[in-house]
């Protein structure tokens, strides 16, 4: 059997070892080939922002499996080689290498693992098609480095356009660096959670000197008195100097498959099933896909390493053990935080806010409760508050968001397993939970807000 | 309706003051008189160390209420006032203060909420029956005060007798103050895990500088050239000088509640039902309790503030509202730690043991994986260990055991949790779990230790 993955991150990679894997469990043959538009393979996206705070030396660092590795276990991996075209009803990709050489690839099995491209607006390139100077994205290694060459001794201001993951953890990397950092979103900060949460983010934040300007968007570039680019101007008449970080969200790279006749869904991602397939001999994995949200039941698109590499692990038993195994879906979980050296915010979430489950027509209710990580008199102890949403009919927990400080974040994941086990609130109030004074208040504080939420339903 | 309640820490309290909220909420009349033998209320036994440790200043900062916060909710509270004979029948307690003076008082319902008392050899008793000069427990907040005004500026040598939960925490504590600490266990250290994670606990406080001696008990004193005695001898013949500190468990207090006829079980616990009654009219919380144990079925001995609390409401909300609510049980979930200067070790554990799992003639299998707390490349990646017992038959997962450094120990309550819903090995191994690099490797440890050991099964 010969397999075809197109793209050589997370999970395209996840397939393609878990291929060879399953492959040998059941005593079967398969070859791999593997083609890579970049430079880099299986890296870590996220410990970029990491990098630029000075946390990481080096991009090298963020490569979890370079392409050597790739090739040592037993892949034909194909760098600096866009896939062109796909003619799935002759099982066969066209690839070009920089060279602009084309060759045609036959396969029995195709993996799209093409992942997501960064939302640029049109205004932030110059007339070559390229980037303004002092503009980026922190996208790939490319970005990254691109970002770390700027960062000199002497720390530039940095505008930082979105409110997301990327842009609070791109504000911390400059905040510690000691940048003078404007944070502009269109929305709220961290509106994937509910206002009052994601208020809490905004307050941390401008405590430690970011200037935050929400309901504004980035509109267009700033020009300095001799016509050059110097920043961004916001929808809001503002214009704000500096370097300028986009990190507006990402899209799904699926054109290549839409052009194949394969259907994407509402969000451009495409509609893998269970298994991880898309058409007749066509699987795909990761950010280039629509995930099914749990508790919607719809799809939704979460571009994450975690989907991505759970994926890509199904992809990649199903190609040779015949649909043996299925990916769950997702909850919506994430975590990231704002750390600087006068802020410690952790910031995560899982399920639905009461803003979404509320527009999904349940009958939810929210409750917010503030307490901390640890006993009150314990030196580790921290202010958390918990959002807890539930429905009044059928009393499920139905989502959590958490702002705190050290230890507050990791606490979600007890909340997410809840919410993937399908458990009520009561059950959750009543659990065992671990407490010690440097971890936990008695009633460890989740359980304080869960329960607090049960005796009001 | 007149409530008499035994003991004024943890259950007993939550009991009274879930008794006075039910009531307002219902519009019942309620009365409530509380006895307690000792000076305090609802205090943190558990953060006696930390005392110790220099963490907290003193003693009243571990009282989450006192006698006066108590009366002023509405409780007749009663300090320093022994309950020293029930009468169910008559539905009566007998009273007796420090005086001397008894009284008789009637109830309508009764909670016993007496806890539990340290296990104190008879040997380390001298002729007055006062415990030797030099020796101590850590249980209430008078050992407290007596320990801390032990260490003064010259720490002492100090032997910890016994490797559970509170000799770890006394022996971080001494270790923190400058003591030489010798820590003696009848068995191994950290007997509540099985004996691969525990001996990871021993390797990292001989890390930090303690003598740690497995397989030997504490025999009886030792005694310097002059017959004074300076420490104590052990099985193995040896002789450890210094200050002593007994932490070789508690025992439920309940002789009172045997003398009134009320059953207790195999390990001396009163046996409540799951509304928290003990005996028509009688209920108990805390300590002084055998829990069922949700994997095993069967009643144990878990003296946990965490019960204590839980079940204290239970049988507050019950006694006036009729046997609404049920304590679910419990599942051995517990956390600690040992952190000093040089070693950083997070200890958890939730569910069966292998030992405890094959001992029940369950077909349980065990795995250890040890990982990273963050992504490698982070400052805040530290080393952890995961040990996953599951059921070989159903898969389903059966316990966890968690020993690393910050960040690791709290991952136990998403294994709680997921124990508590009963969900299998498979489940946990694809549910959506959080990741960010500086909490996480994309897969988490506990995740990948549960995945692990379900491709094995």
């Amino acid at each position: 059997m010969r397999i075809v993955i197109i793209g050589a991150d997370a999970a395209g990679m996840s397939a393609a070892h878990q291929a060879l894997r399953t492959a040998r469990a059941v005593g079967r043959e398969v070859s791999v080939l593997a083609f890579e538009a970049g430079d880099h393979t299986s890296y870590s996206a996220c410990g970029i922002p990491y990098w630029l705070a000075g946390d990481v030396d080096s991009g090298a660092e963020l490569v979890a499996r370079t392409a050597r590795e790739h090739r040592a276990a037993g892949i034909d991996l194909r760098m600096r080689t866009r896939v062109v075209a796909i003619d799935p009803t002759r099982r066969q990709v066209r690839s070009r290498d920089r060279a602009g050489i084309e060759e045609t690839h036959e396969y029995d099995e195709l993996v799209i693992a093409t992942g997501a491209a960064p939302i640029i607006p049109d205004w932030a390139h110059d007339d070559t098609g390229a980037l303004h100077e002092g503009f980026g994205v922190l996208h790939d290694l490319d970005d990254g480095a691109r970002w770390a060459a700027r960062l000199g001794a002497e720390p530039p201001p940095v505008v930082v356009a979105g409110g997301g993951y990327v842009g609070i953890e791109a504000a911390e990397a400059f905040v510690r660096r000691g940048c003078r950092v404007t944070l502009v979103t269109r929305g709220r900060v961290m509106s994937s959670l509910d206002p009052e949460m994601g208020a809490r983010v905004a307050v941390g934040m401008a405590a430690a000197g970011v200037k935050v300007i929400e309901g504004a968007e980035v509109a267009g570039v700033a020009r300095d008195g001799k016509g050059a680019v110097c920043g961004v101007s916001t929808s809001d008449g503002g214009s704000h100097h500096g370097l300028v970080t986009l990190a507006l969200g990402v899209r799904p790279r699926t054109q290549l498959a839409v052009d194949a006749g394969i259907p994407v869904g509402q969000r451009g991602g495409l509609l893998a099933d269970p298994t991880g397939r898309v058409a007749p001999g066509v699987w795909a994995a990761g950010d280039c896909t629509e995930v099914l949200h749990r508790l919607t039941g719809s799809p939704a698109f979460l571009p994450l390493g975690t989907h991505a590499n759970k994926q890509g692990r199904v992809v990649g038993t199903n190609i040779v053990d015949d649909g043996q195994v299925r990916f769950g879906g997702a909850l919506g979980t994430a975590i990231t935080r704002f750390v600087t050296a006068d802020v410690h915010l952790e910031i995560a979430r899982t399920g639905l806010t009461l803003a979404q489950a509320t527009e999904l027509g349940l009958d939810a209710v929210a409750l917010d409760t503030e307490g901390t990580t640890a006993s009150r008199y314990m030196p580790e102890a921290a202010d958390v508050a918990v959002r807890v949403v539930a429905d009044r009919q059928d009393r499920r927990l139905l989502g959590v968001q958490i702002v705190g400080g050290p230890g507050a974040g990791k606490r979600i994941d007890t909340a997410a397993i809840a919410l993937w086990g399908g458990m009520s609130v009561d059950e959750v109030a009543g659990a065992d939970l671990s407490y010690a004074p440097p971890f936990a208040t008695v009633w460890d504080i989740l359980q304080i807000a869960v329960r607090r939420l049960a005796e009001r339903l």
